[in-house]
């Protein structure tokens, strides 16, 4: 077996209407309590304010930061902070997607830390023990980022995205209620639920995976493969929304123990370069060409994959069935309305090669089983236009 | 789905020769410790001074306290205790099997507090942040203390056996390196490995448990079932060794998050009232049992382990399969050597009764899927002489 570590403090609370259970998880760390979160509208305020009226039933002196955006950025760090700090608050509760808990943990470091969260990126100075406690719950099934040590956020000055990614901003204790996202859009549903197929396959796949990742990472497969169809035909059904928010949050301690690799590195670059398309919807751009580019470099894990997403492979032997990866892919994609082409989401043609420096900057495709030169990221992208 | 609450955050570091990295591992939470072992015989002496030397390569101050015991006393936490103080020790290193990581566990506590280790046992006063750091490195693939919260400790005096329970006394990190294994005696690796299945297993039908602790579980379950026959007859093959290594971390991870049920509540009694008797040897006399009293309470996973020990059974359904599960279990156990009765440890006849009055002290027991009354105890005692 292959040697491996892995390490992940946050405690997990899970289940139908826990989130009742908030003043009891924060009250461990602290009793003045920042709210990070999106602006409110129709459908999130009512969740806000259960939240924050629960914190205070539990005796918790609460402020609410409301102006995260999608991409966080450096301001919306500073804001925070800044709140904070007024507020003093001594934990710090990110609501929402994975926006929103990004922000969080960006704020509990830059409201304990000389300068801002942007001097403590990966690269750069280590946050220390001074770090607030962070709480997390999601109400996405997408991005993981209530188990991470990542919060990635941009610099609006600079231009530039990067993370910050330390042990120290693993939320001390998140809570997944599935109940929260019963109300998500079909889009949001769709788009957040590949992204959790993305993190545990890339993390299958991943040079830094051992025994205990492949195993969180194929449950969570098996569970997108069969219940995100399910919970786009049938929205409101608690039972499908549990397997998804699972399926989530066992790929994100997937990627917190190994990685994403080349899809996520292009689809980053997709997001940095065109805002205006969904982290999930850009992987799922990238995804066939991706498959067709690696499967012969991995091909138990992607003969795997493709017999989950296409029933008709599974009398195949996996190295027979990975030459079907890609189309059982598309049938995937297909099913769940998300099969599109950088082309359909407006890019302009001769940004091509542009595209593909931007996906060799962030290094997770050199995490791939197959390392894409130059001329073959040019060809990727093509072949998703 | 089940709700449920998982917070493991033990550092598992895990792969054949890991054991080289205990200086670098140390060295986070201190430069002076206490190497916690059982006395050096002829097989565990060259590990014992390798540890040491390399903890001292990486310029950390050692001590060595190596009067651990089977069932280790409330002395032998003193003892120990007494020994950090005076070497100011800051973090402490539990070595070798159950015993010596469960006292690491105890003595990380009772040199930093007031009194004995006995005071702070789960029904009385909870350790505090005081408790020093602790790290454990497993030589056998059994009790999976290097990834609990639990410390079993026997008092001497009050002729009370009991247990530390909280999360500050989670290994801080530990090694599981399968390479220390090679070199155990056949009924260790029998019984401790049978131990391994039966707190998965346990686990797995643990009203505590949720989808969590079952994909663990039943991972483990697998393992055992596959390759504690294999090892056994290949004791040097490291590749088997490193899956029951795995197995007995991941069902440390189930018995840290869920639990063990009736036959542990049994097991414990045998050890606590015959002490020659082997932890995993008094489960394997009780099993089969303890099988058939619970198997209609909990016919999936009956059916489920039913299957795995005797491939027989794979054609019928769970339900039908549990029915065989007492037979498969035994077939299993003949298959490791340890289908025994508690006629064959000798235990005097006229005992049945006072051991069935053992076996509902602990609350173990109330856990199972079929609770005993103290009738059905005494059968479930007979019926295992
Ligand atoms: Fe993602
Ligand atoms: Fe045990």
């Amino acid at each position: 077996m292959k040697s491996f570590t892995y390490h992940q403090p946050t405690e997990i609370i899970f289940g139908s209407g826990k989130v009742n259970e908030v003043g009891e998880v924060v009250k461990k760390y602290g009793t003045r309590c920042l709210v990070v979160t999106t602006p409110a509208v129709e459908a999130t305020l009512p969740m806000y304010n259960k939240v924050k009226q629960l914190l205070e039933d539990a005796g918790i002196s609460v402020a609410h930061y409301d102006q995260v955006i999608p991409n966080p950025t450096t301001e919306v760090s500073a804001e925070g902070a800044k709140m904070a700090i007024e507020h003093r608050a001594d934990v710090i509760l990110g609501l929402g997607g994975g926006s929103s808990m990004d922000a969080a943990k960006a704020i509990a470091v830059e409201a304990s830390h000389e300068g801002s969260a942007w001097d403590y990126l990966f690269y750069k100075k280590p946050p220390t023990e001074k770090t607030l406690p962070i709480v997390s719950i999601s109400s996405t099934s997408g991005t993981g980022s209530q188990v991470t040590q990542v919060s990635v956020i941009t610099n609006t000055e600079e231009r530039d995205k990067s993370a910050l990614y330390h042990p120290l901003i693993f939320p001390d204790a998140c809570i997944v209620d599935p109940e929260l996202m019963t109300t998500l859009p079909r889009f949001v549903t769709a788009t957040t639920g590949f992204d959790v197929f993305c993190h545990a396959f890339e993390s299958a796949i991943h040079p830094n995976r051992g025994a205990y990742v492949d195993l969180l990472a194929w449950e969570a497969i098996e569970y997108v493969a069969e219940f995100l169809p399910k919970v786009l035909d049938e929205p409101k059904n608690v039972a499908y929304r549990e397997k998804m928010a699972w399926a989530d949050t066992l790929a994100g301690l997937c990627i917190a123990s190994a990685g994403v690799t080349l899809p996520h590195g292009m689809g980053m670059a997709i997001g940095g370069m065109y805002p205006h398309v969904a982290h999930g919807e850009s992987l799922a751009i990238v995804y066939p060409a991706c498959t067709r580019f690696t499967a012969d470099s991995a091909p138990e894990q992607y003969g795997r994959m493709a017999q989950l997403f296409d029933s008709d492979l599974k009398g195949l032997s996996l190295e027979e069935a990975s030459k079907h990866a890609e189309s059982a892919v598309i049938k995937f994609l297909k099913k769940i309305g998300l099969y599109k082409k950088l082309s359909d989401v407006n890019m302009p043609e001769a940004e091509i090669e542009a595209l593909a420096e931007q996906c060799m900057v962030l290094p997770d495709y050199e995490s791939n089983p197959k390392v894409a030169t130059k001329a073959e990221m040019i060809e990727l992208v093509k072949a998703s236009y």
